[in-house]
């Protein structure tokens, strides 16, 4: 997508390969939304703690970042000897396997990309092939959110409001991303609407994330607290919702998602807003059968106890020591402890629909269209 | 209630009178949670400012202080002089009333306390009368939130857990609290339960003043992110949720209440957890006839953009300047702008009960039960 940077507009990818330096290429999403940098790693173990660091973070982000981590692994191998080159290949696959152990994107991307390798004899040949798989793993990603925003940009008419909860937007995929990808489609149609983008604490990565690339894009929209979804779905303010996820249940229906997403679908189900979920076919587990057993983190309290950001003086101010430097301040009471489930999981019966690469489906019939979606059983 | 010091416990009120100093005495709640501190107003206008600068916030303890200070202004008058001294508390009046323009309770709490003075005939009897008529109020609102946890605790069982939004605790009125005052008094009864504390983005009055005030009685608590309670109630986990409330509707049962009390009421009916809200009979609004049009203040986006707090070095940090310091962190995106409801409206329909200092009531019976709960029409 357009990121604008010192007035001068560029487009960027979340993650891209520079094959002359044998680098990833990574947006640092630590420093957004108050810096943008794209930094480079020289080698795959710096691959790997990008992602253990969440220099990059997002299902097909992460899952880009392996694949072309693994190609940067291959690459570096100097030498013809296929043993010792298929050796060092598994080094760097359990390394960059290991770097996010709980996500299954980084290594279904490699698998990928080594079964492409398995094609060529000579190391040189593998290096090449390990490359292209990478490329075409990243082009897939970019071409599937595209298809979602074609199919979703349909629910979006001129004169909306849409609410959208946590990021699951272009940061978190090579491009375009899954929830913002209607949105963009929309927009490149076009239509004329706004988006209300929920703050989504503790992490507020709606507020961070999300603000910003809608900010980029030139998309009207205004952050809001996670309290005021409802009041605004009473007034009339709110006619469409749309939001990622983190795992489908392909059986069932249920959404797990960033936490706080539960809520909003029993709110616009009161209100009679419509509700969809916009995935890739990885997303989708095929496997489980209930929403109940899949496993909620509980995260660290103090992403509850306070905030991060960069000090500032706003109109009410307090008193603002170095204004501009990053800084955490803890805001609740000192001796109070907190809890922090880090997703939840919505019903099938709250979602109006599943925006696919394969079309928009409801939720109980994904399992009925499941050899469109990708499912191998 | 009682606040530990330096590990000595004492117990104290939101709002008090130094008789001898004739000074208003007030905890400044804008350093709570990180400071414990009372200051004591040398005359009304540092009284009138401590309520326009929110040293002091909420219902009864604005009344009380409002209150107190039309005392001490009659007071600090030399002479005896009836007429002029007459001319002076006007003045008293009407520089507390404009203190706080939107709020209703100090101008009822000042017109009951002329209502006495008018009893006296000289200087001193009246200014004698004042400071009487100052701590009834005072002492009329600490029973009624008395009455209110007495009738309400028989709602809170062994085992349960409690929700509460925002603060409707004893700071905000001169003791006690509203939504507080029904685990305070089940806790005295010894009963054992435990209160989950939301947030309450985007000035988050949960995580700082309610976890305070619980932190300090010792009541088991945990914090918890607005977008938390949904999951929780979907896993059992919330048995019973009590709000305070800053407007009822008499004739409706309508609840206008801090932003998210709506979310929390709909979440509430959907997993059938009974859902109230505790008040005095001075927060009941007899006259208005529908919740919308209970005017809906929007706030500045500062509140949402950003957070308040003390720097402080998390677990996961990114740096911390100078830890111990008071500072506002922007933690949006620079360019995006927000919208801030401050409130909400509840339909009666969503609340089990009113809990009142003269019982509990279905909403939709107040209005029947007018008699009993201050009605003069």
């Amino acid at each position: 997508m357009n990121v604008t940077v010192h007035g001068r507009s560029q487009s960027v990818r979340t993650v891209t390969f520079d094959a002359s330096k044998n680098s990833v290429l990574l947006i640092e999403q630590r420093l957004l939304p108050h810096e943008f940098k794209i930094i480079g790693t020289k080698d795959f173990q710096e691959t790997a703690r990008a992602i253990t660091d969440m220099v990059v973070r997002g299902a097909g982000a992460i899952g880009a970042t392996a694949a072309y981590g693994l190609a940067q692994g291959a690459r570096a191998f100097r030498g013809s000897d296929t043993k010792k080159f298929a050796a060092h290949v598994e080094v760097v696959f359990k390394t960059l396997a290991e770097a996010r152990p709980t996500a299954v994107d980084p290594v279904n991307a490699m698998i990928g990309v080594r079964r492409e390798m398995a094609k060529g004899v000579t190391v040189a040949e593998q290096q090449s092939l390990a490359l292209a798989a990478a490329e075409e793993f990243a082009s897939e990603d970019v071409q599937h959110c595209a298809e979602i925003g074609r199919h979703g940009a349909r629910l979006i008419r001129n004169g909306m409001n849409v609410l959208t909860h946590c990021n699951a937007g272009w940061l978190a995929f090579v491009d375009i991303g899954t929830a913002t990808a209607p949105i963009y489609a929309a927009q490149g149609q076009g239509k004329r609407f706004h988006v209300f983008c929920d703050e989504t604490r503790p992490r507020s990565q709606g507020a961070t994330l999300t603000a910003w690339e809608l900010a980029q894009q030139k998309v009207p929209h205004h952050i809001i607290a996670d309290n005021a979804a409802g009041h605004l779905m009473q007034r009339g303010e709110i006619d469409l919702v749309i939001v990622g996820s983190d795992r489908v249940l392909g059986r069932t229906g249920e959404v797990a998602n960033k936490i706080g997403t539960y809520t909003k679908a029993v709110l616009a189900a009161r209100h009679k807003i419509p509700f969809y979920v916009a995935i890739p076919h990885s997303t989708i587990d095929w496997n489980l059968k209930r929403g109940f057993d899949i496993p909620i983190e509980e995260r660290h309290e103090h992403e509850v106890l306070g905030a991060w950001g960069v000090i500032a003086n706003p109109k009410p101010a307090i008193r603002s020591p170095r204004a501009g430097q990053r800084a955490y301040v803890r805001v609740a009471n000192p001796s109070s402890p907190a809890r922090n489930p880090g997703f939840d999981v919505t019903p099938a019966e709250l979602i109006a629909g599943i925006i696919t690469p394969a079309g928009i489906f409801k939720p109980k019939d994904l399992w009925k269209n499941r050899h469109k979606l990708g499912y191998h059983g």
